[in-house]
């Protein structure tokens, strides 16, 4: 749409339309038919584009786009704009209504191996070696990409897209409008071993996972089952690539884990908290509500409530700061207390002769 | 098995049964049925529990369990106990005598795709979109999930179980009681590249990996192939979700590889040792029999027998400990460093008074 | 080959023809023919082996091979030799003459699915299991194996070789003779998720992957398609297991990125740099050409062509290693300024005693 769309407009829609949808306020936009979103050097006169930044705001004359998404309180002299008090996220959901994620299957395809006693939903789309286990039960509008496995007695919602190869284990369950990404890996046994003496004892992970709804897990993660129990994916909670999360953890709604991420068994994070890149923690803990815990920290105990914290171990992140800066300057804090030690050795020496 | 006889125990096993199975001793159950295991919050008369801690053991009133699951030493109070030198151990044994691993395929798959010279073993449960490859050659009882691939001339031992979408490439030898789980690589190319004045030349790898019996390999892990010779990951060994290990690395026997490791080519890790979790190793290094690698620790040259090490670059765990206390109070060393300097240049002045 | 050819060399190949494929001159191997290529302690007489270092070098009595490959100035006392300023490259290379890599598959399998409108180049070899989409691209001689998923709009080179269980998202560009070991997404959706006050919204990804010619992405890698635009891997990249790269990031010509990488958002990294295992980077910033960011560091601002950094916020690497060594004896350091403050205190007594 955008393609053809982008000189013409015909076929667009108002700027009010947009407002609408993405919450804000069209201003001299009167007549104008958005057909696109498209970046703010490639933009047409037919298209919308951001403007969110000061960066942007300032060369707005180099932009052929038809309307600007800005923030409240920005000069747009005259140009139709649509003014959000969060531009950002106005611009993620017109582009999410000018670029709908695409659906390349429908209906079930006779390449899928469908298990016994499958409750499939309205509309699927089942792809091409999607391989079903049996007492599977599937929402409606349910898409399967090519080589997804879904095993026994699997629950899915409603609206759920799952990518390429990925495998969901037995009996776990997953919410509606679940996105999860190729590659990953839901219901793994969970990492348990059982020291006998001289090696190990696999003990069996019986447990489940279970996701809410509005989760995204990304590409090549790895969720394990619970020993007993589940491990608990809540509501709302985003994941991003290659991110582990053990036996019996549960992340709290609304929460961020940012790639190559490692969560150990049996902890909990919090509700709208943030663990980013490459971070991890130990068993066992609690990371509180919107807590942050920092690219590759190392989190060794429980995290308050709001708390950032960063290093390994992790600690305070502003003391971290302070600590850092300091460790840069290592090299040079102990020149100055090796020549300290010096003068004051000469000191002593001199204080020794007066005393003498 | 567990849900029908929560309530009657009539198909359940003795308690002398299950002390025979795990290692103990069973105390004032005479009679009893035991016919399944289950968490200590939720287990019923018939029903037997772990209460392996002081604060499970504190609180026996509150659980319904028929029987206990106890280390040597405990007050049950003539309840019901099986009474272990190792209870973690005993309760691993009896959860897997009540869940034993599923096997939701028998026999091979009209919808798996099989090579030429296949010598497949008895009992074997290969699921629909499999692909083995030529000249492979199955043991007994393996199982084999969706989206398996098995590459030429690899040998499975028997009971070998390999979960979804997992690849094991040309020539891999895997022994018995292997457990791949899903999405794992076994025989990738090894990270080789000859530099050539201005790029790289692919260095081929034409060894191959060895996994030996006793083996758990973690979801999504990587193991690449030797260049020449091999990748050996010896008995027992046991690897949690997305660990890498490099070409020609060898692990030893009984070691533990925790989530996110990485070793790098040709490096030896002795037996018994265990990397925590996002620790990682350089190349060509030993790590000794016994040793641990604590969690995110960077180790750049070899660690001896027994050692135990942290940090990056990986220092005696010890020290590290000592080191990062210091570390956090940098600010206030700084601080009294910048201190006594102050005073030392008064004293300087003074001395100087005196001295003139 | 190189099996039955060990011991006969009937069917080898001369020295200089492989001095000439492989850089550099023949010496001493007059009518010699060698038929493969061996570890040093056990090639036989019609085969080469591969001596590049002193200790090699030192027990050349030791090896059996009929010729050796070795740097220039080394003293083969009249053994056939090919002499190379670059040994270890001439290894590669006539290893890969004597081992081409293993091509399984020939033609399109009939348990395949293949997609409308695909333009399929000569002599594919396309697996069972193989699922492609409309609209995809195939340039000559691609090797794609089981349970490889391309999707609509794909572009394939040719002689590109697409290992198991691989998941390449829609409209990805990739070039010739590019190698994607098995496991690795390429095209997932970024991390990009806008706050709307309680959660997030998920900003559509419609961009997409390039990735140019003779590049190599490694076992289990994620590389995230840009939100718009383009992620892009440039000619010549090689990329080890697990690594990640997030959505719009550019990595130059030759880089390496070594296991277990991650890459935020928008980052670009230079040409011929190298990230070493288990290292990241934030996003926005720009690594420069030939900048190297040693193992597990944390880069958390914009890297200097040619710059060597370590640690976590990353330093040059000259200073990290001084600070480093400091850090190890911070007890001792500690120690002494303690020490310095007693023995200050008494001369600061002493000096009022003067004072008074």
């Amino acid at each position: 749409m955008s393609g053809n769309g982008r000189e013409r407009g015909g076929e667009g829609v108002s700027l009010e339309f947009l407002a609408g949808l993405a919450g804000g306020q069209a201003r001299d936009g009167e007549g104008l038919r958005v057909s696109g979103l498209r970046p703010f050097d490639e933009a047409g006169p037919f298209e919308i584009t951001a403007a969110v930044n000061a960066s942007y705001l300032s060369r707005l004359d180099e932009t052929r786009a038809g309307a600007l998404i800005v923030p409240v309180g920005a000069d747009t002299r005259g140009r139709p704009a649509l003014v959000s008090p969060n531009p950002y996220l106005a611009f993620a959901k017109i582009t999410a209504h000018f670029h709908p994620p695409p659906r390349p299957y429908s209906g079930i395809s006779h390449a899928a191996v469908i298990g016994k006693e499958f409750a499939c939903g309205a509309d699927p789309g089942i792809a091409p070696a999607v391989v079903i286990g049996n007492k599977v039960t599937v929402g409606d509008r349910c898409l399967l990409y090519p080589g997804v496995v879904v095993g026994d007695g699997v629950v899915l919602g409603d609206d759920v897209r799952i990518y390429p190869n990925v495998s969901v284990l037995e009996r776990s369950k997953i919410g509606n409008r679940v996105i999860i990404h190729a590659g990953a890996v839901i219901g793994s046994d969970g990492f348990g071993q059982a020291p006998d003496g001289t090696g190990y004892f696999k003990i069996p992970h019986t447990g489940t996972v279970q996701i809410d709804d509005d989760v995204e897990i990304g590409a090549n993660n790895t969720i394990d089952r619970g020993t007993f129990g589940r491990t608990w994916i809540q509501r709302g909670v985003k994941t991003d690539n290659l991110v582990h999360v053990a036996h019996n953890v549960t992340v709290g709604e609304d929460t961020l884990l940012v790639a190559q991420t490692g969560i150990s068994g049996s902890a909990t994070i919090g509700r709208h908290a943030v663990m980013a890149g490459q971070s991890g923690c130990v068993g066992h803990i609690t990371i509180g509500d919107n807590a942050v815990v920092i690219a590759q920290a190392g989190v060794g105990q429980s995290v308050p409530p709001g708390e950032v914290v960063s290093g390994t171990p992790a600690m305070p992140h502003r003391q971290w700061l302070k600590v850092q800066s300091i460790v840069a300057r290592l090299p040079e804090l102990r020149k100055k207390l090796l020549d300290l030690e010096r003068r004051l050795k000469r000191l002593e020496g001199k204080g020794d002769g007066h005393g003498s």
